[in-house]
């Protein structure tokens, strides 16, 4: 990440980071005294919704299971474009802040609720969580909470929850990916880019075309079968190609893009709307106009649809699971994961791992599509120590390192 | 069918269909004389849009086949719902009048045209054509000749190559019906909600929500899990049952409907608009007030879809097929279909039978629907002798009736 970049969401970010970093480590002593008895846990908060000087770690009461609910101590927590939206309160009915941010984890099993059969103790598990998953401990129902395969690392689970079943319900069970297809995707080489194009080469004969930022080409080139700059114009680059437009869009860019992409369908194509990346920004006034124009995206006629034979559709893993009820569905689809995953048909991608004290420089490099797979907090990372500014550069390596 | 239901269209229809018999009985000769040398067959001319009255059976050059077309000898026509609208020009893009209306029919092989592999004269065959089918002669291409079934019989493929293709692409291609699933579909005693219900029955535990016109209730009531009459409030009729909705909605009625599919959907759950039967009307007036709140018809917020993680679709078989050119993928659908015919696991079910010289009564029953399955043009039927207008219900019974 070049300099220039972390100036875009604001100037003083790596000023902040160490702040946060250092007033954490001088706070722990403070909130564990006020605590008294009650077991604590690291956590990230966001103090209210806005930039990232709202995030910060801090000592917090340990949860503990309700019936139900299985507590988990957590190994890695995903990181994903949908947190900087909460992060901005950028979303439908968002929640009261102070909250504990994250969706998705894996870790541990330590302890259970009542009525709650299925897992034991010490089980290697992922989980979805309704906010609170940026901790060192999570409590969520079980119907939330899946046994990982053995060969699963913690950051593979964290990096494969949201993104793989996503992108599988969308081309599998939204749309009905077959045999010959193609497949737009955009952000090709994020999480749920990296995501489509593995489960695409699991049928035959399958075209991706994606979009990506140019440096990552190199590195996402084997995964897709066309790719172009996010700057391009994607549509005329598909039509150069397959001029009579493709089978499946996944559209996470919302705005002007929804008649564009219906407008690549083929008949009998999908357009899919599953998120709103391009929503996200970091000043004020920018990202209201961008909130209006989501708000105000082009309303589509279904007489149009008929005439075109085109299906069109919205796609939210989060309201499915946490506001529509619809695990066991879920459930269904990581059974069918896990055995590709076991099979070796698709791993996922992590792009780096991060201490939860570095939160704010894994957001921005989410923020600047710096990322190519999976952003992961790791729980018992320990922060990368400081070096000098003019040093950046290297420095982001180092906290972005994988460990093999 | 009642009298007063006869009325509904024009109230001169008996009287119509009898001067039109006559009359063309009378012009055979004089077409005969001025066609010269060139062969003649019958077939049903449509005028000028508008009402029945635009409709007579004439003699008209015989087609002979192009380059990669199959010359059939028609045995039997499907009338369907989109008939009515052609005749009314409440179509997009309607072509000239005169024309042979009519879009499939079966029959027999007589000719074929330079590179036509796959067909020999005398074959049973099943055709989709872009308009002259209802005629003893068409022409199409290849690509749009399916050889029948042996135990198919011309009435039964001509009852099935539009609804059970439709019916079949919408569950199974478009929507993604899977054990367990539960569909809505009005009409549910016509052509297409007939083929959805058969359709519905080869998947396990599939739900089938019909409306229909209460008189055909007990006809139908094995097919269909929970029906109601049409003129019910379908909404909370399907509430009541089942209080979180259905998976698919087939909407054929436009307009206001949409909103109440969208509604009734599960999440996940599948909208389809495939026709606009409730256009159809025989009042100029109340034709354009409907024309109008179909074209006005409202348009769906992605948003909406997005957060309630709802699909809405458009299917137009005649698009695809005629426009959008893909035969391969209808041939495919074809062939699975034949074989469910053949494991008896479907079977088209006709109304009844007309002459040519019937259409404007077969038109007037599909018009009111009075029709349980299919309306077909008997092309070798004669029509029915006329009896005194008094017995017209007993009248209308023979007609209709289907040689066993």
């Amino acid at each position: 990440m070049k300099p220039t970049d972390m100036d875009k969401e604001g100037t003083e970010l790596t000023e902040e980071t160490e702040h946060m970093i250092e007033k954490n480590g001088a706070k722990e002593t403070e909130n564990v005294v006020s605590a008294g008895d009650t077991k604590e846990m690291r956590a990230v908060i966001l103090s209210g919704f806005g930039g990232l000087n709202k995030l910060r770690v801090t000592k917090k009461a340990m949860p503990e299971p309700q019936e139900g609910e299985v507590k988990i101590r957590v190994k890695a927590c995903g990181l994903n474009f949908l947190d900087l939206m909460v992060r901005q309160g950028n979303i439908d009915n968002p929640p009261k802040t102070p909250l504990v941010p994250g969706f998705e984890c894996s870790g541990i099993v330590e302890a259970m609720g009542e009525n709650t059969k299925g897992f034991e103790i010490g089980d290697r598990v992922m989980a979805f969580v309704n906010y609170n998953a940026w901790a060192e401990v999570v409590c969520t129902p079980l119907d939330y909470v899946y046994n990982m395969p053995d060969d699963m690392t913690f950051p593979e689970a964290a990096a494969f929850s949201m993104n793989f079943v996503a992108a599988y319900m969308m081309l599998f069970e939204v749309a009905n990916l077959r045999e010959g297809m193609s497949v737009l995707v955009h952000s090709a080489g994020g999480g749920v880019g990296q995501a489509v194009a593995q489960l695409c080469a699991t049928i035959p004969s399958v075209t991706v075309f994606g979009t990506a930022s140019s440096f990552k080409h190199e590195a996402i080139k084997d995964s897709v079968t066309h790719l172009f700059d996010r700057n391009a114009d994607y549509v005329q680059e598909v039509k150069k190609i397959s001029p009579e437009g493709v089978d499946i869009v996944l559209d996470c860019l919302s705005g002007e893009n929804t008649g564009k992409g219906l407008g690549l369908l083929r008949p009998l194509g999908t357009y899919i709307l599953y998120g709103s990346s391009n929503m996200v920004t970091g000043e004020t006034k920018s990202f209201f106009s961008l909130a209006k124009s989501w708000w105000q995206v082009e309303k589509v006629n279904p007489i149009k649809l008929y005439e075109e034979n085109k299906v069109i559709a919205g796609f939210s893993l989060l309201n499915l699971l946490f506001k529509q009820g619809r695990c066991g569905q879920v459930k269904t689809v990581v059974e069918k994961l896990f055995s590709l995953y076991n099979q070796k048909k698709i791993k996922p991608v992590v792009d780096s791992l991060w201490a939860l004290e570095e939160v704010k420089e894994a957001m921005q490099r989410i923020h600047d599509r710096g990322n190519i797979g999976k952003l992961i907090l790791d729980v018992e990372k320990s922060p990368t120590p400081l070096v000098p500014l003019g040093e950046n550069s290297t420095r982001k390596k180092t906290a972005g390192n994988i460990p093999t």
